[in-house]
C-alpha cells in the first residue's frame, strides 16, 4: 500500500484523498494545507490521515508519493522539493507557470528514478480512451481538424486566465491524441474585469500538413459546453461530455469533392450523411484510473501516460499562447 | 404589382421566383439563365414568366427590379448594368468579390435613386429581428462578446472559399445588430483539397471596448450546427437555427466576480445560473420578408435593412479576413 | 401518365395536387372542392387542371384515378362512386367511418379490378422502410412491446376525436410491421371542450404472445412529440420523427436477467448498455413515394403497401377502441 | 442530534447512512443488516456507528429513529416493532405490501406519538417543490392531465414487479400535487421473463372532471426517459428529471378552440406556442432535503410531507393497479 500525502486541501484536494483512500494500491497517509479550516474538513474527511500546516512534514514523513494540489504558483517549488526528498510527485494541471520550471521538473525526476505525473485526468476517461483508440487504428483516416469548445461560466476570483484554467484539459487530450508539439500557437483573448485576467479566448494550433487545431475557452457562457469534434479524411467524432448518454459519436463518411448539383442539392437538405455509431462507454471515474496508474507506474516502473513530458509540452503551448495574446493573435513559432 | 426579374435559376433562384410569385406585391416577369434546362425547369414552376437566357432582354423588358442570383463573380458587373438600366436591384449574398465593386454599386444606386438590397436573408428571420429587439432595447446590458458557429458536411465545387460562402450569414446578423464595421479582423484557415479553398476558417472580429466576434465555419463537419451566443453583463443569448422548438435562448444572469469559495463551489456545480427563457418566434419565411420589404422600399421610399453599405461593410470584412488568412492569422485594421 | 382528379382542397389536398404533378407517371387533371375560395387558390397552384365543385364532373372525367382528402364522414360514399365508375381510388385516413364501409369498399375495389390504396402516408417514409427491414430481419429478436406517443396542441375544430386523428398514423406503421390484427384494444379517453370530443387518449393492442402495443394520442400537450419505441429481446428501436439528425436509432443489448448485485449495480447507474447505431436514413418525402407507388399499382399490378385490407384493419382497432373508450377501459375483442 | 439506525445495508441504505451522517441534526448510531459483508462495507463507511446483524439490537439501542431499507415484505414487521418499541420511523418505498399493513402503522404512530415518514423522496426534489408551487398559485389554470414516463433497462431479479418498484416515485409526486386519491385505477402489465412479474405496465387513474393521469413504467427500454407532462388550461410544465440543465420547464398557452382555418394551419406549423421558461432549480440533493425534514418533524412536531397517509395513498393505488392487470385492465373503483 503506497502512503500518498495530498498537498492543497481546495477545490480538487478532497478529490484525490478520497481516491487515494479509495483505490487498494494506496492510501491518503497526510493532507497539507495553510489553512486551518481546510485542515479540520480534512480530519473529517480521512481520520487516518495525519493533517499538517506544515509542507516539511510532508518531506520527512513517512510516504511514498506527494500529490500537489496548491495554486499553480507554487508547483515547482513543491515538486522540485519533494522530488529532492525522494518522493513520487503528482502535480495538478496546469503543471508550472514557465516552461523552464517544467523541464527541470523533468529533469530532475529522470535523475531521481521518481516517477511525475501531471495530473491530465480527462487522458483517463473511458470517452478519450475510446478516442485515442480509433484515431490509433486509423479508423479516422487522415486527421483534418480539432475544434474544441470547453466554457461555461465561471466569473470568480482566478489566479490564472481562462487559457490557463480551461484549455490544460484540452490541450492534454490533443497531446495525447499526437504525442507531439504543433509548429506554431495563435490565440486571441479579452478580458471584461478589472483583474485583468483573459475571461474568454480562442486558441489556434498549427500541427502541419493541413491539421490544425482550434480551442474556444471561456467563462463568459450562460451554458456549459464541453465538446471535441475530430475531423478524418474517413470518419469524424464528436465528444460531447455533457451528453451522458452518447458521450462519443463516430460520424461515417467519405469526403468526395463532387461537382454533380443533385448530390450537392442533397448534402445541402441533408442533415449529415452516413450512419452514426455511439459506441458504450463505462462509467468509470477518470480520477480515480489516474491515481491507479500512478500506483502502477511507482510499482512496475511503467512509463506514466501523462508524465512530465506531456506537462512540458502543454505549458509551452500556454505560454505560447499568452505571448500570442499579448501579441494580439500574431503566430508564435514552437 | 412590381414586375421583377430573376437573373440565375440554380440553387437559390428558384426560391427567389417562388417568393416573388407568392408576394401580393411582386411577380416573376422574366427568368434568366444562360442553361437552356435550368430555363426549362422556370417554364414549369413559373409558366407566367418569359424564361431567356439573353441579360440584354431584362434590361429591356417590362420590369421594375432585378434580382441576380448568378456566381458571385458576376454580381458586379449585372447588378451595376441593371442599376444604370434604371432598374431597382437585390443581390444575392456574398454582394461582390471587391470592395470597390461594392462601393461603386452603392455610389451607383445612390445617384440614380434606386434601391439597392442585398439577400442578408437571416436578418429578415423572426429569431434574428427578436435578438435585435432585445440588444436594441439594453436586455442584455454591455455586450461582451458574440460566437458562432456555422459548420456543415458541404465538400463540393464552389467558386468561394467557405468563409465567402458561409460567414455572409453571420457577418450580417451581427452587422444588422451593430450597424459598424469591427475596428480589425484576424482569420485562419486551412484547405484540405486540390482546389486549394479554404474549408475550414475562423474569423475574429475586434469591435473595440473588449468587444470580440468570433467565427467559426467549416464544410467538414459531419453535423449541421448554427449557433450563436451573445454574451452581455447582464443577459446572454443563444441563438440556435437548428432548433425549431427553442430557437432562440435568453439567460439570466448577473457577472458578479466573487471571491466566496461557495458561491464558486455552486458555480462550478450547476450548469447554468439563473432562469432560461425561450420567447416564441414565428414561423414566418425570411426569403419571404426580405421580398415584402424589397417592394415596401422601392414603393414607399423606406431605406431598406441590409442595403448596399452592409453589403459594402461584409465584403470589407471578408476582404480583411481573405488577407488576414493570407498572412496566417496576422491583424488586418479597417 | 395516369391523369387525376384530387378531390377536397383543404389542408391535404394542395399536398396531393403537388405530388401527382411533380411525379413522371402522373399528373392532376382535375380539382374538385365545394368551396370556391379553395377552387380560386387550386386554379393559382395547379393552372393546367380542370377545376369544379362537381363531383359528378369527376366521375364522368377524362381520369384514371380519384385521390380523397374529404372530411372523413364522405369518404366512402365518394370512393364508391369512384370505383363503381371504373376509377382506381387513393383514400385519405382515415378510411372510412364504419368498418363495415371499409370492407364494402374493399370487396367492390376487388370486384371491378382497381386499385384502392390508403393514405398511410408514414408507411412510405425512409425511417418506417427502416425499421420494417430490421424487424424483418430478426434484428431486435423477439417484440417484446411497441410505446408510442404522437401528441401537440391541436385544439381547433375536428370532426372527428384525437384517436380518430392522430392514432391512424401509428396504427398503419404497426400494422405495416406486423400485417395482422391485434386480439384486443383497450382504449381510455377524456375531453376537455364543449365538444364532447376526446382530446387525450391512450390505446393499448394486445397482439398475443406477450407483445403489446401502447399509443398516447394528444392535442392538449404543450410540445409536438412523435416518437415509438419497438423493445425487442435482442435489440430496440427508438424512432423519432422529430430527431431530423438521427430519426431511427438502434440499441445493442441482450436482456439477462441476473441476480448479480455488482451488474444491478452498474445497470442503475448506466444511461443505457450497448451501442447506439444510428442508420443514415433519406431525406425523401413520403406522400412522392406513396404518389409514385398507387402509380406503380395502377401501371403493373403490384399489390398496395397499404391497401383497402390494412385500412379495414386500421378502422377495425380505431372502432374497437372507441367502443372501449365509452366502456371505460373495457377490452374489445376483435 | 438525533440518533438513528438504518436497518438494511444493500442499494440504499448506504446513501441513507451517508445522509444521516451528513446532516448537522442527526447521526448514524446503527447500521444493522443480516449480509456479514454489507456490513464490513458498513464499517469503512461509517467508523462511528455500531454494526449489528441482529435488529433486537436496534430496538434497545440508544437510538431515537430508525430508517428502514430492507425489502418491502419485511416493512410492515421492522416498522411495526420499532414503532412499538418507541422509535420514530422512515420507510423506504413502496410503504408496504398490504393497505392494511400501511393503515396499521399510520395508527400506530398516531397512537404512540411518533413521526411515520415514507420515503418519497423525489417530493423533496427542488424540481417538485417548484412544480407544487406553480400548480397551487393557479399558474397552470384548470388541470388537464398529466402523463409521466419513467422507464428505463432493469432487468435484474425483483421482489416486486415494476408497478411496485417504479410507480411510487411519480404516484408520490401526483400525490403530493393533488393530497387526495383518484376515484378509480386501471392498469395493464405484460411480463417477458419466467418470474411472471410484470416488466412493463400502463397505469391510468381518474381523478375526476376529467382530470386523468398516466403512468408508464417498464424495465424494458434501451433508454432511460423520467418525465411528466402536467398540463393546464392555463399552462403546462414538462418536468425532465434526465434534463440536467433544463429539469423544469413552464409553456405558456392559452387553449381557444378556433374554427379559423388560418390559426390551425400556422397551430399545425408550429411546434409550440407561446413562450417557454425555465425556472432556476437549484442542485441540491433531495434524499438530504428529506433527512433534514425527517429531523425536523421530531424535532418540532411539524407534519411529514410525506407521512404514513401518503404512504397509504400510494399502497392503495398500487394494490387498485395490480387488482387491474390482474382482470386486463378492468378499472378499480377507489
Amino acid at each position: 500500500m503506497l502512503r500518498v500525502a495530498v498537498v492543497g486541501y481546495g477545490y480538487w484536494g478532497p478529490n484525490l484523498v478520497r481516491n487515494f483512500n479509495e483505490s487498494e494500491h494506496t492510501t491518503t497517509a497526510i493532507v497539507c494545507d495553510t489553512d486551518e479550516a481546510r485542515l479540520a474538513k480534512a480530519r473529517d474527511q480521512s481520520p487516518g490521515a495525519q493533517v499538517t500546516a506544515r509542507f516539511e512534514e510532508v518531506l520527512t514523513g513517512n510516504i511514498d508519493a506527494v500529490a500537489i494540489a496548491t495554486p499553480v504558483g507554487t508547483h515547482h517549488e513543491l515538486a522540485r522539493r519533494a522530488l529532492e526528498a525522494g518522493k513520487h510527485v503528482l502535480v495538478e494541471k496546469p503543471f508550472t507557470i514557465l516552461v523552464e520550471q517544467a523541464e527541470e521538473l523533468v529533469t530532475l525526476a529522470e535523475r531521481a528514478g521518481r516517477v511525475l505525473l501531471v495530473d491530465h485526468v480527462f487522458v483517463y476517461s473511458p470517452a478519450v480512451q475510446k478516442i485515442k483508440e480509433l484515431v490509433d487504428a486509423g479508423h479516422l483516416g487522415r486527421l483534418y481538424f480539432i475544434d474544441s469548445v470547453r466554457i461555461n461560466l465561471g466569473l470568480f476570483q482566478h489566479d490564472v486566465n481562462v487559457a490557463w484554467d480551461l484549455a490544460p484539459h484540452d490541450l492534454s487530450i490533443v497531446d495525447h491524441l499526437f504525442g507531439r508539439l504543433p509548429r506554431s500557437v495563435a490565440a486571441m483573448g479579452s478580458s471584461h474585469t478589472s483583474s485583468g485576467l483573459e475571461d474568454a479566448a480562442y486558441l489556434n494550433l498549427d500541427y502541419g500538413e493541413g491539421l490544425r487545431a482550434n480551442f474556444h475557452v471561456n467563462w463568459l457562457s450562460p451554458v456549459k459546453v464541453r465538446q471535441m469534434i475530430v475531423g478524418g479524411s474517413e470518419r469524424s467524432i464528436i465528444y460531447n461530455d455533457m451528453d451522458t448518454v452518447e458521450r462519443v459519436k463516430v460520424y461515417d463518411r467519405g469526403i468526395d469533392v463532387t461537382n454533380d448539383p443533385e448530390s450537392r442539392r442533397r448534402v445541402l437538405i441533408n442533415y449529415r450523411s452516413g450512419d452514426v455509431w455511439s459506441p458504450q462507454i463505462g462509467p468509470s471515474e477518470p480520477l480515480r484510473q489516474m491515481v491507479d496508474h500512478f500506483a502502477d507506474c511507482i510499482l512496475t516502473g511503467t512509463q506514466p501516460l501523462t508524465g512530465g513530458d506531456s506537462g512540458v509540452r502543454v505549458v509551452r503551448i500556454l505560454d505560447a499562447a499568452q505571448r500570442s495574446i499579448k501579441a494580439d493573435g500574431g503566430r508564435v513559432l514552437l
